[in-house]
């Protein structure tokens, strides 16, 4: 790396910052962006502080936004009676182009990691409890991840929402769709028989 | 994407269009922007613009460049009579990183490629000629690539230096080192085979 000259080498540092991008793949980008047209290197440049400078959290469910309310908090056609609880707003996302979903979400903005020293009070729990306090709400529906961090998050609000008079549920887990059953995990197939269905 | 508020779903736009950065990617490049310090983003955007700003060709040889001459063309310890014809700017960083190499180079800016329209005038051809005119050089070694356009650059640009009094020598090819036979392919072997070399 240090066979470039000094501006490069700070470009292909702050590149290889980002995560799954090593020295290789900076140095890459960074030719790239030596070779790309001005025009183009300069809106990149633009958009990148631009994305810093506009985007705030949705002031009733933390989802990214462009104004105070997000697009969906803002849409009379959404059910406003059920509330999706997701760790991050990448999950928000995917949950929206699966089409599944027409009420609201609230992002919680990570999970319980008591390793990593996050409790209830680093997420947006505190908010949650506040909107069902405050709204009529009829379902909240767990969405956060399968991983520990994601399951112990779903019990701890499971037990805190039983004062609630609120239907709780959880996302469905087990067998992928399309996933071939010899190439899933055991913890997963196992979970998947313990939770067969009639049909 | 759609589901991002408008400013991040042009950030992902911008990011999508580098090489090997698909719009997964580009999305997880986006959130990570979000979720940096306000002063990495703006370190980064600003080592984007200046790395456009600063970084121009060295006059004598064409690798990037933070001044008129790069670091190498002025370096008194290097071999000024030997030069190392490459293709691009990476190609004569992986030369220097390995130590095989104490002359100066000539990066020609690409390969001949009659089906892009890529002809000898594209390239830094007759710049080449002129530093052998001009100066006293001894050795050219041809280390373009290994591809088609690659070898027929190299054959191209060793025609033309007939007509000097100069050595001309092309890299060696054959099996990388480290490297598994049975891994590697047919064209590579054969000419590994063809130029054997008695020990």
């Amino acid at each position: 790396m240090n066979h470039y000259p000094a501006s490069i080498q700070q470009l292909i540092r702050s590149l290889s910052k980002f995560p799954g991008i090593g020295t290789k793949t900076a140095e890459r980008l960074a030719m790239h962006i030596l070779r790309a047209p001005r025009r183009d290197v300069e809106k990149l440049a633009h958009r990148i502080m631009e994305v810093k400078e506009k985007t705030r959290l949705c002031r009733l469910c933390f989802a990214l936004s462009d104004g105070e309310l997000c697009r969906l908090c803002s849409d009379p056609a959404r059910d406003r009676s059920m509330i999706c609880v997701v760790e991050q707003p990448a999950d928000m996302v995917s949950i929206e182009k699966s089409g599944g979903w027409n009420g609201l979400y609230h992002i919680l903005q990570g999970a319980l990691s008591p390793i990593d020293g996050i409790g209830p009070e680093a997420l947006r729990i505190k908010e949650l409890m506040g909107r069902i306090s405050a709204e009529e709400i009829k379902e909240i529906v767990l969405a956060t991840g399968t991983s520990t961090e994601g399951e112990s998050t779903a019990s701890f609000l499971a037990q805190r929402l039983r004062n609630y008079s609120v239907k709780v549920s959880r996302i469905a887990s087990g067998v992928p769709m399309g996933g071939d059953l010899k190439y899933i995990d055991q913890v997963t197939i196992r979970k998947a028989m313990d939770r067969r269905h009639g049909m």
